[in-house]
């Protein structure tokens, strides 16, 4: 039986890399050491980091006046250094399109009753359950302000800001967890990029930062693991690094290139999606939670069937068929497909072919 | 040619453990899909995290009113996160026996500029090179103090505490980042215990916490990720964990309780160090730093030659010959043989051999 795992994250990674990483597992290129006992220190490992951030930079077009750095404690550890570093006592926007955004505002105020500054929510989807990314005026941002906070794809609730909104001329901040590499962004436009690694990179336990030197904190946080600056010039040598996650992401990085880049994984991502959009939209049992059709997600499709038992009865016999990991969030109900840049096109097509043979048994 | 890692961290795994992960690698008890690619929120990996704690229970014999919880960031995140946490405003001792000490000590200074509580430097040997673990008056210690913060293990200077010093009452924290599980000490002569993975436990990325449940902080810390109550309230799941770094480390567990457990480690790691210890101390040649002989670390051996010159020819002739990463750390210099649980007796009388030759060709 093949298994499809649609899992929004940790996910599915592409079956050359773990081959190749199998391969090499227990004899890294002639060691006699595998990549997980070797220290940061080795030449091996340096090799390692470096290929990382170089083909990284190559697949991004990551200009040289950022900074590419790798830390550990996922998208969530971000939401506290964000405002610790870069708030500067100023304001700090949120635009809140999703269940991680608003925990990024959130985190920001618990932030500010110790630290002083003004996180502002700028707009909010949440009484809408987040079907929509929520518009603002870009003339009410305080163009002083040091920030304004985006997430380019809502995991949970399926969708995504492929044109950047209007900021006033502040700078932007993006999660970009689970769209990296899956669609074609300018990295310019942004004074800073993070993403944890589960989704479009590699393994848990690894996060992406890429940040523009002259926005960098020049004042020290309270904490030296949680200062950008520090991280920064210490290359993510700092302490010892999440290395296991970082060689995966660069085999990742590797296949992500060796497929054809960005924009190939863009084309292939949109046609993949397209294929399960389509087939939810000419159904009359079938349906997506996202209003805006310009804003669905390529990466996590959320459905639903005409009830909450027939979405248990979907994943119930989806599961044991190798659909893996179909459920939706607790929060959006129903069933949630995601596909990633390593998640095969036949997966799709298969799950298609399942909905519509479940829908006429149940309709 | 056989290669011994000597390694401070990340270091050598165990065979059997590495074989059987390469075994597994691609498919997980026939789920088919990696480790490296499941839910965290999936049975396969509940399983996997429980089972990791468990045997942890078993093997330290921690007592149920402690947690366990598996963080990200290293032990130099817990440098930030204990004093944030657990000094509340009042004295936090710091023993200062090695560079690692120092640091956590110099994190805590660092934070007590923005949150008020008083660090104290107990004692510090950094004058002596930390050739020597400080001593202290523990009347000198106020009863009233949050905590006394020890490091069980100086990874750099070789130097160990194995009878706990007398704090006046005042909890003790431990960093036992490289000399957990290799050594038995009692959990519950300590309100918590941390230790990066990368020396006795697994690879990098994950961070072991063992805390006393009355100990845990009742007042919320200023990031979610930082708040100790929030992890272990959600059982380690708080955010996507380094997933990966735990199966590993599960494995080392399983691997260490077939071995025979902590006990039959330490006799282990006791008799491979007495050997080298042993064999420096009848030579003319090598020398240790470390001048009490009850501080000997079982883990990290530092030793020199009767010259920096030399020094280097040692490490450029023994290289090559197979004993990888046998360099001292650059604040002690000569060469450093980190003899960790996973580490043959074979490689430290292989090493013997090279030193008594390298001796005869030098002296």
């Amino acid at each position: 039986m093949t298994i499809y795992n649609f899992s929004a994250g940790p996910a599915v990674l592409p079956k050359p890399v773990l081959e190749k990483a199998q391969r090499e597992f227990l004899d890294y290129q002639g060691s006699g050491m595998s990549v997980l006992e070797m220290s940061h220190r080795s030449s091996e490992f340096d090799a390692i980091i470096k290929d990382a951030e170089s083909t990284l930079r190559e697949l991004m077009a990551i200009p040289d006046n950022y900074k590419v750095i790798f830390l550990q404690g996922g998208a969530s550890t971000q939401f506290s250094m964000i405002p610790l570093n870069f708030a500067k006592g100023g304001k700090a926007y949120y635009l809140v399109g999703g269940s991680w955004g608003k925990k990024a505002y959130t985190e920001a105020v618990k932030l500010s009753e110790t630290i002083p500054f003004e996180p502002i929510l700028l707009a909010s989807s949440e009484k809408d359950n987040y079907n929509h990314i929520p518009t603002f005026d870009a003339s009410a941002i305080d163009k002083e302000a040091s920030y304004v906070h985006i997430t380019t794809n809502n995991t949970i609730e399926g969708t995504a800001i492929y044109d950047l909104p209007d900021t006033n001329g502040v700078p932007i901040i993006a999660d970009m967890s689970s769209n990296i590499l899956a669609v074609r962004y300018n990295v310019e436009d942004f004074a800073m990029i993070y993403a944890g690694a589960q989704k479009n990179i590699g393994p848990a336990g690894v996060t992406v930062v890429i940040v523009r030197e002259d926005f960098l904190n020049d004042t020290p946080a309270l904490s030296s693991m949680l200062d950008y600056r520090i991280q920064a010039d210490a290359g993510s040598l700092y302490n010892t690094p999440p290395a296991y996650s970082i060689y995966i992401s660069k085999l990742v990085f590797d296949w992500v290139k060796e497929m054809g880049g960005v924009d190939k994984m863009e084309a292939l991502n949109r046609e993949k999606s397209q294929l399960l959009y389509d087939f939810i939209e000419q159904s009359d049992f079938y349906t997506s939670p996202v209003i805006n059709k310009e804003e669905r997600s390529v990466a996590n499709i959320p459905f639903v069937t005409p009830s909450k038992d027939l979405d248990s009865k979907f994943v119930a016999e989806a599961t044991p068929l190798g659909f893996k990991n179909i459920k939706g969030h607790r929060s959006v109900g129903g069933m949630r497909a995601s596909l990633y840049n390593a998640f095969p096109r036949q997966g799709v097509v298969d799950l298609i072919a399942f909905m519509e043979k479940f829908e006429k048994e149940n309709s």
